[in-house]
This record gives structure tokens, sequence and C-alpha cells, in this order.
């Protein structure tokens, strides 16, 4: 693509950088912000400037949060004694969603994946593990995504807790397998919690 | 859409003002910025801000350019006696990218559509009209999307050179390189017929 001006070319290559946006798709979220008035682009640029600069990840759950601890994990409403173990905060925004779960998460920031280069070092395991070393966690939820990855990412996490006095289980499949977790219905996702197996049960299918 | 941060909360609603992104997407991608180092973010933030804030249009075509004359106007090697009218930078870069245009071009900045409120006023039509009224273009090419809007407008800045001495021309419609015949909508179809060439004409391209 030849561009009549490099700060349009700058502009269009970094917009380029974000997944799923091609430079085709780029030049028109350019023109249209160019179009716009100068406000629109600015509060764009300030907000993706700042949610970089002072994001912060709930120092218990991993969760992203503007306070130290999580509006979740922070009520005292919720019941400590159990954690759902999810990949991505999309999926804590999708089960709270749902309504049906009361307990606590424990966010790793991905699944184990060795395509992308991405080991268990790299995930909010150890961190997990630990906070049921300290004890007052009864039941862990596996609600990885159905993939290859997220069996993996369970597994892991499942041997990691061998001798801990834990209980763990897996959400229902009711979601088609190789299903994103995040694009399921809330009723099926819902259902999918309540319904939950014993995770040693999960691996016999 | 219940976000766990403002911070977040606010950098994906002014991700999702941009056309064709939704909120899921914003969020999917705001996401994608949190993971990757800081510079990251900070330079696509930085990209968006700088190119709406400089960003300039060629005082003679209204092109995007860096310079008061975009390239295209400043080299002596265009024809400036032949036209071709754009709605959009997007057209002079596919345009260009053919490779078989010398002459120059006019950038509207978008067609008439009393739909979305844009009228001839909302255009650059006044500085075309006036560029023909001093002289040296000889032929206007019209070269818009062959829509309700195109047609209009083509129509519109047809009728504002009445009486002035210039040929204009439109860019041939008809079936595109490597279609099947049968799949041409019909008035594409009649048209090519119509306007049919000279076999021996159609063998030069
Ligand atoms: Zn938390
Ligand atoms: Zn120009």
């Amino acid at each position: 693509m030849e561009f009549s001006s490099k700060l349009l070319e700058n502009a269009v290559n970094e917009m380029s950088q974000l997944p799923g946006i091609g430079k085709r798709t780029a030049l028109r979220l350019v023109l249209h912000l160019l179009r716009q008035p100068e406000e629109r682009a600015f509060q764009l640029s300030y907000a993706i400037q700042k949610v970089r600069a002072e994001v912060n990840f709930c120092k218990s759950c991993n969760n992203i949060s503007d306070t130290e601890l999580c509006e979740i994990c922070a009520n005292p409403n919720r019941h400590n004694g159990v954690i759902c173990v999810v990949e991505d905060i999309r999926d804590v925004m999708a089960i709270e969603n749902t309504g049906s779960f009361r307990g606590l998460y424990h966010v790793l920031g991905g699944k184990i994946s060795p395509m992308d280069g991405i080991g268990p070092q790299d995930l909010k395991i150890q961190s997990l593990v630990e906070k049921v070393k300290s004890g007052e966690t009864k039941e862990l939820i596996f609600a990885m995504s159905p993939t290859m990855e997220g069996d993996t990412t369970n597994f892991y996490i499942f041997r990691q807790l061998d001798g801990l006095d834990v209980k763990t289980s897996t959400i229902a499949r009711g979601i088609s397998a190789g299903n994103e977790l995040e694009y399921a219905d809330e009723i099926t996702l819902g259902r999918s919690i309540i319904d939950r197996i014993p995770f040693v049960a999960s691996l016999k299918s």
C-alpha cells in the first residue's frame, strides 16, 4: 500500500498491529477518525494510553480492577471457598453475567499453548496453587474453553494440586467442544456451572 | 457489559465508537493491548493523536499529504489537463495502484447522501468548479462508486459545469476481470453490452 502521507501511513501501520485488523480496515478506521472532530480521536488516543499505563490487576485473582482487590474478591457475600479458574477476564464477565456463580475467580491470563510459546510459567498458576495451599479453598472449578489448550491447562493445574485437600470440577460440557467460552449463550454457560462434574470424571470421556 | 474497571470500560467505549467495531471486538482489542509491552499501546495512541492533530490536505486536490501540495499535484510529469474526481483518498490509492492514470485527482471527501445529511456544501465541489473555470482542465473523469449517491454526485457536479469548456467522462462500468458473467448484476451486464468496445481495442489493455 502506497500512502500519500507518512503520518497517515504510521497511524495505519500501528492500527493494523491489532489482531484481526488488516491494512485496509486500519485505513478505513484512521480515515474515519480524520473526518471526526479532533476530540474524538484525542479521547480514543488518551483512553488507550491511560488504560495501558494505569491498568491494575487484582492482587488476589488477577482480574482487571481499579482497586487493589477487585469488587468480587472484596465482596464479603461471595463464597471464598469456591474458585472458578478462567483464562481471561472476558470469561469472568461472561460468567458473572449468568448470575449463577457466587464464588470467587482466578484469572490465569491465558492457557498453556506450546504452539504460541505459552508455558505454565507465563500464567498465574503458581499463585493459584499457593492460594489452595493456604487452606480456605474447598473447590476449584476449571472453566477453561473446552479446547486442547484448555484441557492441557486444566490437567497441568490438577497435577500441581496433588496431595492437597481440594475438590476439583470442570464446567459441564453443554458447550460444544472446540468453542470459545466467551461466545456461549448465558443459559448454557450458567447450567454448565451448576452441572459441573468432578475433574477426574471428565478425564474418562 | 459490566466492567470490573472504569479505565477498561472507557477504553472499550472509545474503541467501539470506530465503525464496524462492536463492544466485544473493542474489548478483545483493548485486552490485546494490555498484554503487549507498554510501548505498543503508547505508539498506537501517539500515532492516532499525531495524525489527527497534524493531518494536512493538499491545497489543490484535497488528498491527504504531509506537504502543502501532494506528491501527485507537485509532479511535473503528471498531465494537469485531466482530473479524476474521486470520493476518498482510498480511491486515489486504488487508481494509482493500477498504474494506468497519469493525470491529477480531485478528492471530494464523500458523496452527496441526503440520508446521511451530506449535501454538496459538505464536499469539495466548489473548489473543483473553480479549478475548471481557471482554465487548464480539459477533461474530468468521474470515478465515483456506481451507486445512487455516486450517480447523484456526478450529476450535481455535471450541472455546475454548465457552459464551461470541459469534457466529462465516467469510468467504464462492466464485468470485472475474472468474474463469471452469470453472476454480474443485470444493470452492469446491460450497460456492458451497450458500452461495448471494439474487440481490437480490448486487446491492448
Ligand atoms: Zn479479585
Ligand atoms: Zn494534490
